[in-house]
């Protein structure tokens, strides 16, 4: 009886560990950049697919993309109250926006046309260990094209991503699309005499090293093992030196132009037949590109670049920022890399047992945002209402009436609707709120069929800045006319 | 040995029971509305706020309102993998947008304005029987202030709610908000002599199926019983006769505007304290409406309408579509309710124990937009890409560069991706993308500098039509210079 008693604890008002609330400008400036991404998306003929935020596990892979302990890294949870009895299916939150259209492109292949050229952009969810700046629930914006093996599509993907990328702020000139193709590295690894499986592993994780060691360093990392810059020594792969020579020549390829990378990688590639391949396929790309009035100041082909390459079978590609920013510590870096994808084959074969092909992009919609306002595109403070405080508790509706007409000319504004006993209170509410103009009508004004208008933002610079007799004449705060209420305040605002 | 051998079935393409994917218009449509709703929602000082999916069952609360068995209808797992050991948080994902707003109201006391205007769209997931047409996961639609006892808020959001959905599609006239208070309906009660609990929900539940069975049924209803259509006998809720008198006088007090009704109500609240407060607060409301020149056409107080009422604690109000649609069968009825709100106290008390006032309202987004869709303001076909097919596939660029002129235009094209091989599979691809223009470009008309541009609108309706000599004439296709083919397919388009 006493336990009976007892009250309950209350509840923690916390979000769960990893997770976030974004309010205001942080949802409005996602969505301005997002909906400007969807406009290209659209003028390119991309029609929006939005599938639900839970898939059985079965559909969506028991894994991640490069995890493979299965179940690992999902937000998972078994159906009950099956009707019929029995064990439910295992339902589980959407990882990534690919695998759900897997599940579509599988479930709806006689309806969707083909080829179908889709964009998603919403919320995903990763059960993983969250770190500072590393959320559990966080936005991905794709766009693929399912269903065709011309690399014409990824051509267009890759043209389609500049427009997007400057459609969303970034200026020509601060962005690079940089493409690869898996088949040319496969051509090379043929060309070394290096077998698929862990041998090739261990040379393409090599590869990635290169930015960081050099040629020298992967020359060594390559064949007898390399000592880094703590003293500690590397194991190397154990190929013969001569072996090393075509990853080497590939790393090295990039030219001066087009022409010339592609002319060094063809030399690389040497008797390969898959890497042949994977040359012309990326000089068909620079030349559609071109065609499509994409200079290789936008897009260009780089063979340094490698992306999770056990997924992807073709061309590959990444958007990088090129201008710098000042990192935490105050030392500039290059913004780096934003956007990346690629064509990949297994998509729908999980499902049908057919192989579909299919080429698309990922944009990383918070490093995005974060280019965007790092370079003051967006974050500026968002302005706030025109805020009509409350003098007379009873006088309520007049207050109404005002920011009525307000907002009927377009301004945004809102009435005073906390406790109105402490004016003091009413105008920090307006400062919190970043108002521009609050109006102001007291019993007296009201009688003589005037409002006070008082712009904020003249306010606050004088307050820190005038002189005893500036503030004192109050250039801030006018009187006019209540029927001139509107046009005074569409002055202040400009 | 043999087991390991044995292929692994193929997973279903499926989304799991009661989920479902939208596509094309389906998007854009429902983000259109939205975005139109946001436009007013802004404009009256509200800011956005999105939560997380996912929150603590502890925060959640366990139950939906309504709903009384613990962690009934919501999807909930347990967090696994807990640093430290241990066993770990129970997770789910949020049934409304109501009760993260609690949360956030709770966790950023002290950081956010107060009162603190919000709106909120997104999903939300409900772990109930799916029937047809009723999915466990939908679009919610709120606006919220918290911190506000005055009877303002309520009154904003009423006519922020009629100036939503104007904004959105709906014309003055074929909707209406309907008001009533909590309070009334509790000073009838107290005129009654009928004690809050048991007794109290007993005759809620019999004022709300006045509609149906109308004054003398809910007499009945509320005294002896009554018999209903069937012949079966409703027991009574065992009222004398003239205890029924201040719900009946309640129920039909609605009068020919707000100033009789308002009469009405005074009188059938008789000497309650509560019922004359209910009373004065709709008072002020219709008076603040007609302030913000919303008329008694748009809003207007109505005792008939009971909505949820164990969790309101004051104004409540309702908007109904009021021109007629046919239903599946083919008869004409109502609309009906779109949105609806009110006043609650109990939001943040759960974490904090302090009562913070708040009142909002909840636009149901599937049935306002299917509402659109109804009066034909949505869901016509919407227009498909150009589309550019490809005669020879070796001068892909070509074709791209066309689409890629067509696009800086501003008009939406696409190159055909698939198998050219096939020039039949290729209209069709059009058709089912809904194309209005196809541009063709055989070796012949590259050597000749022209395009072949086909107007399929045009097409489509002269094949339905059309004689066989103005079918032969083949006005639908037209051969421009290259050079003119932007300005060719803009005049199709008109």
């Amino acid at each position: 009886m006493a336990k009976d008693q007892k009250k309950q604890p209350r509840p923690k008002a916390e979000t769960p560990k990893g997770f976030r609330d974004y309010f205001g400008a942080d949802v409005t400036e996602r969505k301005q950049m997002l909906d400007r991404i969807a406009e290209i998306y659209h003028r390119h003929g991309f029609e929006p697919l939005e599938t639900s935020a839970v898939e059985t596990v079965e559909a969506l892979g028991k894994f991640l993309p490069d995890v493979d302990r299965p179940n690992a890294g999902v937000f998972a949870w078994q159906e009950s109250d099956v009707p019929g009895g029995g064990s439910g299916d295992w339902l589980a939150l959407r990882y990534d926006l690919t695998a759900p259209l897997a599940r579509v492109a599988a479930q709806f292949r006689n309806d969707l046309p083909s080829p179908y050229r889709r964009y998603a952009m919403g919320p995903v969810w990763r059960n993983e260990k969250p770190g500072p700046g590393r959320f559990r629930q966080f936005y991905q914006c794709d766009a693929d094209t399912v269903g065709s093996a011309s690399v014409a599509a990824d051509a267009e993907i890759c043209a389609m991503l500049a427009a997007a990328l400057e459609h969303a702020g970034i200026a020509r000139g601060d962005y690079l699309i940089r493409i690869n193709n898996r088949k040319v590295l496969n051509g090379i690894l043929e060309a070394m005499g290096v077998a698929q499986g862990k041998p090739a592993d261990d040379v393409l994780r090599t590869i990635d090293k290169f930015d960081k060691v050099g040629e020298d360093g992967v020359r060594q990392l390559l064949t007898t093992g390399r000592k880094d810059d703590s003293g500690a020594f590397i194991e190397g792969v154990g190929l013969a030196p001569e072996q090393a020579g075509p990853v080497l020549a590939f790393l090295t390829s990039k030219g001066a132009d087009n022409a010339e990378t592609l002319s060094n990688l063809r030399a690389a590639v040497g008797a390969s037949a898959t890497g042949a391949e994977g040359v012309e396929e990326l000089a068909q790309i620079a030349e559609m590109l071109s065609a499509m009035g994409v200079g290789e100041d936008r897009a260009v082909i780089d063979p340094s670049i490698v992306r999770g390459l056990g997924y992807y079978t073709g061309p590959v590609f990444e958007a990088e920022l090129t201008f710098e920013i000042l990192d935490d510590k105050g030392r500039k870096r290059q913004f780096g890399s934003v956007a990346g994808g690629g064509r990949y084959d297994g998509l729908v074969e999980r499902f049908t047992g057919q192989k579909v092909p299919a080429t698309g992009v990922s944009i990383g919609v918070d490093r995005l945002l974060a280019a965007l306002r790092a370079k003051g595109l967006m974050g500026g403070t968002a302005q706030g209402p025109v805020v009509v405080t409350v003098m007379d508790r009873e006088r309520m509706a007049d207050y109404q009436a005002m920011a009525a007409e307000l907002r009927q000319a377009g301004i945004r504004a809102e009435v005073y609707l906390g406790n109105p006993k402490n004016f003091g209170n009413q105008l920090k509410y307006a400062d919190k709120r970043n108002a521009p103009v609050a109006v102001i009508q007291g019993g007296d004004e009201a009688a003589r069929g005037v409002v006070q208008v008082k712009d904020l933002v003249l306010g606050a610079r004088i307050a820190a800045e005038a002189s005893h007799e500036e503030w004192k004449a109050q250039p801030a705060q006018t009187e006019v006319a209540r029927a001139d209420l509107v046009a005074e305040v569409r002055r202040i605002l400009g």
